[in-house]
C-alpha cells in the first residue's frame, strides 16, 4: 500500500490500485561516441597543459591538509556562500596586489571551479545577448564555453602586439576576451600602447567590457610581467581571471575571478541563493599554502625549474638548424615552434605519432581556417618533461621530419 | 623598450612612442549589496542543509587523504575527462544499482561539482529552448539554475501523489524535473502509478525528458525507498542526478548524473575538449570510500541517528498538541509542519527570530503566490542540531508561537 500498489478503502477493504501499462517503445538508443583513448605506445607527449610533477610540494600538502582537516573545524564540512571561502579571498587580495598589480577587495573575488566555470559565471552576469570577441587563435576551452553558452563569437585577428582593436570599433555592447600576458597560444605579450588602447576602446561605451585570462603570468623568465590590465583599469572595465592549475596541479580544480562592482551587484542578485561550488577543504588548504608564502616558494622553484628546461628545449631543438623557429615571449611551459617544410600540418603531426611523440598542432587552435604565416606551427610542453624526456622527444622529432 | 614605452629605430636610436592617453572616465561604480551575514544572536538554527557534523567520519577520512595522496600516484595532479575519474564512476554504478536499481554503465556517468553545476550541464546538453517543468513548490536552485540558463519554466502542481500530469500534457518538447522519493520540500513520495504515468508520459514524445533528482533517497525510515525512475525507465528518457551533499558534507562540491545513450551522444559533442570541474584527490578519496564499504557504513550510522533524531523532534512538538501538524513522509533530515495560526507566515518567522530561532517558510520554495493550504508551512531541519538543541529550539519556538 506504501508503494501505491493497492488501495485502503476505509470499510471496505483493499483493492488492487488502477496502474497505466508501462510501455516500452522500444527505442533504438543510439550509442555515445567514446572519447579517444590514449595511444597506447605514445613515448613523449608534448602536451602544452602538464606540469612538472614530481616537482610537486607533496610534504608541505600533506601538512596543510593535517592542520587544515581537524574535528574542531565545523566549517570544513559547511558550504559556504556562492564566492567561496572569506580567507583564500582575503589572501587572493594581497598575493594578486603584490604579484600582478591588482586591486580589489575580497567582495569581489569569486572563486570558482576551473576557468571554464569561471567563464560561464561570466557569461550569466553578462547574459548571452553579449557578444564576445575572442582572440584568433585562442584559448580553445574558452571559444567553446562561449559558444555553449549562447553567445555570438566575433573571432578577431592578432598582430604582433596582440588583439587587434580596428575590427572591435563598431561594438558598442561586446566582451572581449584576452591573454595579455603570454596569449595563448602565440605567446604574444601585449605592450603598454595596447593594453592603454584596448582599455580606451572598453571606455568608450557602457556595454564594453574586457575578460582578462592572466593564465600562465606566473611563468615568466626574462623580465616582470607587465601590470594586469586590471592594475591599470579605473573605470570598472576588466573582469580578471587566474587559475591554480598550472601554478599548482590541473587536479586542483580551482580559478578565481574579480568583478567590477557594478558587475557584482549583477552577480549578487544572480548567486546570492547558492553556494561555492569548490571543495571547501581545498580552498582552505590553498588559503593556507598562500598565507605561509609556500606558494610563492613554489612558484620561485617551479620559475627556475621551467626556465631550465625551456632553455634545454630550446638548445636540443638547435639540431634542425633552420628548419624551426622558436615563436612567442619567454613564458609559460610551452614553446611554439613553426616549421618549413612542404608537408601538410596533419601529415607533420602523424610522422610524429608514427615515431611516439604527440606535439600540438595550432591549427587546432584557430576558429576557422589556419592564416598561412601560422601554417606548420605546433605546441610543444614541456611542464611534465624531464631533460632527458626532452632530449629524447627532440631525436624522435628529428627522426620523424628531417630523416624520414 | 620590453614593456612597449619606447621604440628602437635601426640606426637612429630610441625613440618614445606614441602611446594613448588613458581616459578615467569616472564612473560612479554602483556598490553590489552584500549577502546577509549570520544573524549574531541566533540560538537555535534549523537549516535544511546541514548535516550531522560531529558523526563525520574524521579517521576515516584521513586515512583515506593518506592512502590516495602520495607521490607515486601522479594521477592525482593530472586532469581527467570532463566525465571524472573512471574509478569513481566505476564504484557508483554498482553502489547505485544495488542502492537505487539505477542500471547504467560507466561511461553514461558524469561527475559535476555539485546539483546546480550538474542541471546546467543538463541544461546545456538540452538546450536552452527546451521548456523545464518543475514542481511547485520546488527546490529552489535548480529553479534558479534553468532560469540563469534562459529557459521556459513551466510550473506544475503537486498533488498527493506527486507533480500532476495533466497540466503536462500538451508540451510535446519539455523536460520535466522532479524529486520523486521525497518531494523538496512537500515530503511526498510518488507512489508507482504515478511513476509509470509520467514515464509512459515522456514515452509518448522524442522531445520528453525527465530529470530525477534522487537528493535524499539515502535517508528514509519506515519502509525501502521505491525503485528509482531510472530503474524502470526503458526508453532513455530519465537523466538521473544524484549528490554527496547530504550524505557525506555539502563541503564537498560533488554530485553525479546519469545520461542515457541518446544524450551521451550530445554530452560528449560539447564536452570531449573540457576537463572534469572537481577536484580529482576529492574524487579519488570518494572512490574508496565507497569500494571499502565505508560509505555504506556512514549511511546506516546517519540514517540510524537522523531517525531517532526525527522522532525525537515529533515527541518534542507535541506541547504544540493540535497546533501544529507534520506533513511528509519519514524521510530527509527535515520535517514541515503546518502551522494553525490567525497570523501571517512572516509574522511567525520574525516572532521566532526575535526569540532566536530561524525557520524557513515554504512561500520562499514557491514560484509564484503559495497555495492557501500550504500557508503558514515551514520547513525545520534538525541534521545538524543535538537531541539538546532540538529541544531547546522547540521550546523557544512555543514561547514565539504560542505564549507569546
Amino acid at each position: 500500500m506504501d508503494e501505491g500498489y493497492i488501495l485502503s478503502v476505509p470499510k471496505k477493504g483493499y483493492y488492487v490500485s488502477n496502474i497505466d501499462v508501462y510501455h516500452n517503445i522500444n527505442i533504438v538508443q543510439h550509442e555515445g561516441t567514446l572519447l579517444t583513448e590514449h595511444i597506447n605506445d605514445l613515448k613523449i607527449d608534448f602536451s602544452p597543459s602538464d606540469i612538472d610533477h614530481k616537482a610537486f610540494p607533496y610534504k608541505t600538502w600533506r601538512n596543510l591538509f593535517k592542520s587544515c582537516f581537524n574535528e574542531f573545524d565545523h566549517s570544513i564540512l559547511k558550504r559556504t556562500t556562492a564566492q567561496g571561502n572569506m580567507g583564500l579571498r582575503r589572501e587572493l587580495v594581497s598575493f594578486l596586489h603584490s604579484s600582478r598589480g591588482v586591486n580589489c577587495e575580497e567582495r569581489q573575488i569569486v572563486i570558482g571551479a576551473g576557468t571554464e566555470s569561471s567563464l560561464r559565471t561570466i557569461s550569466l552576469i553578462l547574459g548571452n545577448k553579449t557578444p564576445i570577441a575572442l582572440e584568433n587563435p585562442v584559448y580553445r576551452k574558452a571559444y567553446r564555453t562561449f559558444e555553449h553558452m549562447g553567445h555570438e563569437i566575433l573571432p578577431i585577428p592578432i598582430d604582433n602586439k596582440g588583439i587587434e582593436i580596428e575590427p572591435l570599433k563598431d561594438h558598442s555592447n561586446v566582451a572581449v576576451y584576452v591573454t595579455p600576458s603570454h596569449q595563448f597560444p602565440l605567446g604574444v605579450s601585449m605592450p603598454i600602447g595596447r593594453r592603454i588602447e584596448l582599455l580606451n576602446f572598453a571606455n568608450k561605451a557602457d556595454g564594453r567590457f574586457i575578460i582578462e585570462d592572466d593564465y600562465d603570468s606566473e611563468f615568466r623568465y626574462i623580465r616582470k610581467p607587465l601590470p594586469s590590465l586590471q592594475s591599470i583599469d579605473q573605470n570598472g572595465k576588466v573582469i580578471y581571471v587566474g587559475t591554480f592549475s598550472t601554478s599548482i596541479a590541473p587536479s586542483i580544480r580551482m580559478s578565481y575571478m574579480i568583478l567590477p562592482l557594478m558587475l557584482l551587484k549583477v552577480y549578487n542578485k544572480l548567486f546570492s541563493e547558492f553556494g561555492s561550488e569548490v571543495s571547501i577543504l581545498e580552498q582552505k588548504i590553498i588559503e593556507k599554502f598562500i598565507a605561509e608564502g609556500s606558494y610563492e616558494r613554489h612558484l620561485n622553484r617551479m620559475r627556475k625549474l621551467y626556465k631550465d628546461k625551456r632553455a634545454h628545449f630550446i638548445k636540443e631543438l638547435s639540431i634542425f638548424g633552420d628548419r624551426i623557429k622558436v615563436v612567442g615571449e619567454s613564458a609559460g611551459n610551452h614553446l611554439l615552434i613553426n616549421l618549413i617544410t612542404e608537408n601538410s600540418e596533419r601529415q607533420m603531426c602523424s610522422a610524429a605519432i608514427e615515431n611516439g611523440v604527440k606535439v600540438y598542432p595550432i591549427s587546432d587552435y584557430f576558429i576557422g581556417e589556419v592564416i598561412s604565416k601560422y601554417e606548420n606551427t605546433f605546441l610543444l610542453g614541456f611542464g611534465a618533461l624531464s631533460k632527458n624526456e626532452i632530449e629524447e622527444g627532440v631525436k624522435l622529432l628529428y627522426k620523424a621530419w628531417v630523416l624520414k
